[in-house]
């Protein structure tokens, strides 16, 4: 606990400036644009991800972006191949994408710098325009975020997923039209869904055990929903697609299991029913988030206002993050300084 | 519990099938390198790998192999964006991998039938030769683990991995030397390491959370003790790499926390030390497993015998195996028969 007058005041704060950040990025969507357009004339034929923490879950979006709106095959990378076993793959015709937020990890420094050397067209995502990361890679995308205060990663997350789709919409020639509404869905999303959200938190004040679950594009939600409520609150949180879900770990939900499911409308949420009436049966208790939260067998429901489906990540993340700080205020945690975590982690 | 006269009776089987499994996998070694000359000769130049469930964390460790003894980069395939989104990749230059030790699941039949007709080289690894995956590929490697009757995967996981070894390996000319210890120590590792295991079975009966964590290539049986555990013994079990856990998740180990961590003689034994002081000072009760066990802080350690460390998955996951077994029957579970699970699971 610290500085801090109020517990949690920096990640209320930055929660609340996400519309106009999301604003901001659609304003400036030109510079994005340019990226997309040198992007577009190389040509990639395969796309590599490298990310660590809350990133590595918005590479997990864009490699579903990737893959369904661009045709590319698309895989998240393994630093460690590369930082510990010293790979030297050939990467002619890949886009290596590296997404952090500081641009200041050394093991993405170290994949950009030998993934460049090896031929690949390199695109640091970042919140740092001047990081090493954007020194080393060909192409910068900046995420436009301002200064983030709190060690849990709320703006820069969402305003990465934003970038990342702008830039994907932009190398297929699109023009972010789909977009557009999302500034305004936010500040409802934030707005509409604070009772459930303060519902949930009194839910799930005790909760020892928490499942998150989704499929398609909501998985990096999932993801990114165990990450802050283990490193907010302290739950012990586990993500699991909702197809892995049913073959195996299923096992392991009960009745003294929460499962906190991602559906938005579309086709991931339409392939979660199934998942969610087998949890149902095992007596979980099931908190649905989402455009399509009405569709699916649930306890408790976090309405989400409804938009093209690849952009749900970008909304259906703000009642998870305003969970997981309730949870955290609710348990007499700070979010803005969990107990042992810097900001950036220099893992190698 | 149901017809097994005693519960795990089958697991118990399947764990101590597996060093004649090894030795009967290197003696038939030629089938898997006449597929891989087939491989070699058309030049791949990315892999996408496409499993679920354990397969997933074999196909993990592929790309591992594949990425640093053949300098290629790979990445794990997205079954959704295929069969939710319909993305159709061009897969020219591309290896395909699909692992199922049942060859039955809907998904990764449709991945890889789609996979081929866009131009992919697509490679089935299965326990179940005659299988639709088989037929949909066009080549296949037989793992040759024989029937597994109990429904958490043992016999088949690490057959898997050394199938994936063998056939990388011979991709790149070589004749699978490396691996030819591998039958005796997995011998070794089964008999020497039982009384630690059953050490840590006491050590852990009431644990209630759990974190595996790993880097390098034993992140795959990290994830699989993960899983083993949740799907045997209803663990809140999480699996971290070790770079990934010090960026957020080491905020949620406390001193209720028991970590399992892989630790094999290598680099990525290593680059755990760090993680591993850092896990130590949050008061965690770390279990260390592996040939690199002694070299790290623990409060207890399960053995492994040293081998050539991109082999190491194959042996440091024999005494995980045995841990959610005595684990699963300590807490009166049969790990046979999981509530709530079968052996293919039908998810498209």
């Amino acid at each position: 606990m610290s500085e801090a007058a109020t517990p949690g005041r920096h990640m209320t704060d930055e929660i609340g400036q996400q519309p106009a950040i999301f604003a901001d990025l659609l304003a400036t969507r030109g510079a994005i644009a340019e990226v997309a357009a040198r992007i577009a004339e190389r040509r990639p034929r395969f796309a590599l991800l490298a990310a660590r923490g809350s990133s590595d879950h918005a590479a997990l979006y864009a490699k579903y972006l990737i893959e369904v709106l661009l045709h590319l095959p698309a895989g998240l990378a393994s630093p460690s191949t590369t930082t510990l076993y010293g790979a030297r793959p050939d990467l002619t015709d890949v886009l290596l994408v590296s997404v952090s937020q500081s641009g200041g990890s050394p093991d993405l420094l170290e994949v950009t710098e030998s993934g460049r050397q090896r031929g690949a067209l390199t695109v640091a995502v970042t919140n740092t325009v001047d990081s090493p990361l954007n020194s080393a890679a060909e192409l910068s995308v900046d995420i436009r975020a301002g200064q983030e205060q709190a060690v849990a990663a709320t703006k820069t997350y969402s305003a990465t997923l934003l970038a990342l789709y702008l830039l994907v919409d932009a190398v297929r020639g699109g023009t972010g039209e789909r977009a557009a509404p999302i500034p305004d869905l936010a500040a409802t999303a934030l707005d509409s869904g604070r009772q459930a959200v303060d519902d949930a938190v009194h839910r799930y004040r005790f909760a020892e055990r928490m499942v998150t679950t989704a499929r398609g594009y909501s998985l990096a939600s999932a993801c990114e929903a165990a990450l802050k409520l283990a490193e907010t609150s302290y739950l012990s949180a586990r993500a699991y697609s909702g197809a892995d879900l049913l073959h195996g770990p299923v096992a392991a939900i009960d009745a003294d299991t929460a499962v906190l499911a991602l559906c938005s409308t579309g086709r991931g949420g339409d392939a979660m029913r199934d998942v969610l009436r087998a949890v149902d049966q095992r007596g979980a208790d099931i908190c649905a988030i989402g455009s399509g939260a009405g569709d699916v067998p649930a306890a408790h429901r976090i309405p989400v206002p409804e938009c093209a489906e690849e952009l749900a990540p970008v909304l259906e993340v703000l009642p998870v993050q305003q969970l997981a700080l309730g949870l955290a205020l609710a348990r007499g945690e700070d979010p803005d300084h969990p107990r042992g975590l810097k900001k950036v982690t220099r893992t190698r």
